[in-house]
């Protein structure tokens, strides 16, 4: 362990080397595998879930172990050893150098950046093991799109297309997946989901921008992964920091915790005092993209006096983020002047930070939004270093009353014309949506999301659908993101019980994270993306087969539901009993379904239909008529 | 208190004679009101949020105190000094002794409920105040359907138009609520929603039979309600102990918990011992409709050996349960001897515990299903003392894989056979569906429902829209009872966190009815129902002008809303204070919005559209010019 590392321990009690057990320790049933690809350094990581046999009582038959996508990169992994002083390895390292469009720099390029790394008031709090920055060489763009519109199908495509098949090419010829392949059709609104997820089709789909692969060629320590909507339905989650609580320590934590229960990217949204060393230990651990809203940080280099941002300030926030390793930013370019008198008659007029800074620097200075005109300027920022576009909704809506509004829509199709400008740039793009929205116009605003933005993938908050239940806002926003999400949203920015009231803490951000994983995965069943329904057959079966740990294990949260199980039935031998709580011994239902079968069984005939066939024959047809009878009388 | 309630207490540790204050305190900020209608005995009771004034920095206004619908009774009365031994006091007692269709027995008519209210083993568990059962006149029909068919309304019926309209009627023109009245246009599939709910509405969808009133004449304690689809959206809650858990103090004390975080009618799911006595304390001290599954209570008559049913042990028990006062059974006629075949394939068979009851009873007998042989004979238990029908989805799918499979539709088309029969005995309908239900799925799923029975109300458990949470149900199945009571389903059967893996405690029950409420609320929002919006309108006020004490108590459940804010920022200061946890006092979004306001109004000009039009209309065409050079320069 370092100096700088030690020093930090000393000052901190929460933040050591290795993160405590409950951060990292393996799911129970669980192992993380890695699956490779076409060159030894393309090892995409999984998890895998043992299942047990089925019971002799029910016809003893072997089960699958069940693949799972895996966000939670190195952390999971038994004898990961990692040091937090240390960051991860460097997974994207030598597919970033063998492309050769990039160089190395002595240090960061950005003014604040660079007094920020030489500053000895901050060096206790700084990540010790500094990597210089890398940016794409005079003239060259590194971003995935140019790529891909090249037609070059990179390693990251490759990861991506092994990953988001979670095996199923494997595995559908295994006797043993048969039944649990089954998968109702899907609705899926015009996508175009394969049968199987080919890097062409990766590829494809970032030209078409349609897709993108947020990684920053200054964290290559991540996990490539896609967000559109011909994919899996991603989540986000949002840490950060503020002027009135948490600190460092607990936002690494917050980061780890949050991929470990499903977090496929994370903002860091940080406000307060050391925003840079924050954001850098966030990066340097972090296997999922990290996104932020440089506005904040820039807002806070002038002391929080928005009319005093200017486009130099910015600019040099954007540099200095980038050449950290953010993977995408949350730009307020749409918030034109024109739009912001449109908000004046709002019940909740503007709620969005980034939104209200800008109509506030608008309004100040009688001038239009600085992004928005120089948004040519941060393109070539952006693909000197591929960090994605998340264009911001500034004016989203903050209550049902002002849901699909004039000012939100004009801020769309501003997000839709800068989607245009970006993407002749070869930067990556997608789009933020609302907010609260009530269910029947949910609909709506995707449509015009896909219409007015060229099919960008679409990035929302929730939508909550009602504004009446605060401390319950992951649940009025999961049912929200489930329905854009199935309609087409490729990732959900996830919503805690605090939302409105406060600062997550490690409960609250567990709770969100779940009931969005719950929301992304009932989007991926609506839309029948591939495989998407193994997992849900497995666990049915499980769970009609009394196989408690497998129920357990297969669920998105095992240790809760175990502690939920346990919390009526706590000894161990309940949970290999052929009942459960609910009912009791005498009257389990899945019990008695068993009988019924036992009970066809016994009579010598080998199925029911069989047995009703042959033996009820004469009988049901006397029930019939019978039946047909009581019609007639009445 | 008499003796037997002495004894009670005796033996028991949680039940009194009146409850503890967290069950019946009354929510802070409001107040239990009455709303006379045209007679001295219609007095709807409501909830009434008194809310503060907007502060001078958002523009000083009054804003009115918001009515909202209670299903509490008058447990939250403030001074109700309610004595649990003498149960509830009987609210519709005159409105039935008028009608003169009854007539009061001596004592229970059914042999169990006879033998059951004498033997001296029990008296000490038995309800002291026991009032002797009403049944129809010989030859008389005393259900509500058979009145709205002949152009009655019923007090009752005006008593439920009084309550729907939630004093919209009597608010819309006071000019402090016109802001809150904003309410978008609903998508509601073909239902009719008036805008205005009259008692000849109310007769008229109970003739038609697309609502139900359940109330028995023998429950006259309960507040008439109203389930169909042109109505609030209504959700029921579970209880009941089973042979591993639970007791009669606690159920009693779980119905009171549940109304008051807005359970609109109680099933009462008991298996256990004493569920006849715990039935009498939970229907006697409810102010909401009880349901049952009276087929739970029958096999336990015969030792849980589901061939041994008979007939005339569960007419026997019918008779029983409709004389405590049990206002809707679940009935699983529906599942008829050549439906359960269907079943051997599914993933999770019969999961329903009394449709595998009745599956297996059909296997062991070589006969069609009892209870559809015997449909009429119910009939004429069921108009003799008003109960409705529920008739039970025996045959959901218990997993994603056996949604709207054969087994599930066939039976569904019989319980809407089913229907036409009881209709023709003026008897109230309502059908039950699922259960596990992708989310694409679910509108097949009700529309079927819509056109096999008849328009006849929907009740739903859930649907779950994925099994993979198990532990997080209340929310999985939220997201399936949001969507499908958008469609037009009547009730949504709560689910709790520990559906499939153990008994609901307290906390899981409120945990359960919030997310239902959510549910059924952001459903009536999408609906359009008239004057859904106006309690997130006036929330969303209170939240953007920081009231915060406002936004607590207009929300599903201010202890817990205002519990998670004072885990950030416990000051009572705060709670006054124009900025929250969240950003800090710099960076509030809706403090800078009212900055924004505030600067217009500093430029001496009324209104920012002003503002823009006035001072900037030069600019902004320079900026029109100089976005547009942007684009034809990319």
């Amino acid at each position: 362990m370092s100096a700088n590392a030690e020093s930090i321990q000393d000052k901190n009690s929460t933040l050591s080397a290795t993160l405590s057990k409950e951060f990292t320790q393996p799911f129970s049933g669980s192992k993380k595998i890695y699956v490779r690809g076409s060159r030894d350094d393309i090892n995409v990581g999984m998890r895998e879930v043992i299942c047990a046999n089925t019971s002799s009582s029910f016809g003893e038959e072997e089960n699958p172990p069940i693949t799972l996508y895996d966000t939670s990169g190195p952390y999971t992994e038994s004898d990961a050893g990692l040091d937090l002083m240390r960051g991860l390895p460097h997974l994207r390292k030598s597919w970033i150098d063998e492309r050769k469009d990039t160089e190395v720099l002595s240090g960061p390029s950005s003014e604040y950046g660079y007094v920020r790394q030489n500053d000895p008031r901050t060096s206790h709090l700084r990540f010790a093991h500094y990597h210089p920055p890398r940016r794409a060489k005079p003239g060259k763009n590194v971003t995935q799109m140019h790529y891909a519109k090249r037609g070059i199908i990179t390693p990251e495509m490759e990861y991506i297309a092994i990953r988001e098949d979670m095996r199923l090419q494997q595995h559908k010829n295994d006797p043993r997946y048969q039944k649990l392949l089954k998968q109702h059709a899907g609705v899926n609104f015009g996508a175009n989901l394969p049968n199987k997820i080919t890097p062409e089709f990766v590829r494809d789909e970032v030209a078409s921008g349609r897709a993108i692969i947020p990684n920053n060629i200054n964290h290559p320590e991540s996990e490539p992964m896609i967000i559109g909507r011909n994919f899996l339905v991603k989540i986000n989650t949002n840490l950060g920091n503020s002027a009135v609580t948490s600190s460092i320590e607990e936002e690494v934590e917050k980061m780890v915790w949050s991929v470990r229960w499903g977090g496929d990217t994370v903002m860091d949204l940080s406000t307060g005092k050391h925003i840079h060393e924050t954001r850098e230990w966030i990066i340097r651990n972090s296997p999922v993209p990290i996104g932020t809203v440089p506005i904040y940080q820039a807002l806070e280099k002038v002391n929080g006096k928005a009319e005093e941002l200017s486009w130099e300030i910015f600019k040099d926030t954007l540099i200095e983020q980038a050449e950290q390793g953010v993977d995408y930013f949350t730009i307020h370019a749409g918030v034109r002047l024109a739009y912001v008198p449109m908000t004046a008659d709002r019940v909740t007029g503007i709620v969005s930070r980034g939104g209200s800074i800008m109509a506030k620097w608008c309004l100040a200075h009688h001038q239009e939004n600085f992004l928005f005109t120089h948004f040519d300027d941060i393109c070539e920022i952006m693909k000197a270093y591929d960090v994605a576009f998340s264009l911001g909704d500034g004016l989203r809506p903050g209550s049902i009353a002002d849901a699909n509004d004039a000012a939100q829509f004009a801020e769309l199709e501003t997000l839709g014309e800068l989607t245009k400008t970006a993407w002749d740039h070869d930067v990556q793009v997608m789009i933020e949506g609302p907010g609260h929205i009530p269910m029947q116009m949910i609909k709506e605003n995707f449509d015009k999301e896909l219409e007015d933005c060229f099919e960008a993938p679409f990035y929302t908050l929730g939508p909550l659908t009602t504004d009446i239940a605060p401390g319950y806002d992951h649940i009025t926003s999961a049912i929200g993101a489930a329905n854009i999400g199935w309609y087409g949203t490729a990732m959900l920015c996830y919503v805690t019980p605090k939302e409105h009231l406060g600062l997550p803490n490690k409960q609250d951000v567990r709770d969100g994270v779940v009931a969005y994983k719950i929301a992304a995965h009932a989007a991926d069943l609506a839309k029948g993306h591939p495989g998407a329904q193994i997992r849900d057959n497995a666990l049915s079966k499980a769970r009609f087969e009394f196989r408690w740990e497998d129920q357990f294990n297969l669920s998105l949260d095992p240790e809760h539901a175990r502690k939920l199980h346990d919390e009526t039935l706590p000894k161990d031998s309940a949970k290999v009993a052929h009942f459960c709580s609910m009912c009791g011994p005498h009257f389990c239902s899945m019990k008695i379904t068993q009988d019924v079968r036992d009970y066809a069984a016994k009579q010598g005939i080998e199925t029911i239909p069989v047995a009703i066939e042959k033996g009820l024959q004469e009988k049901a047809q006397e029930f019939k008529q019978s039946g047909s009878q009581i019609y007639q009388k009445v």
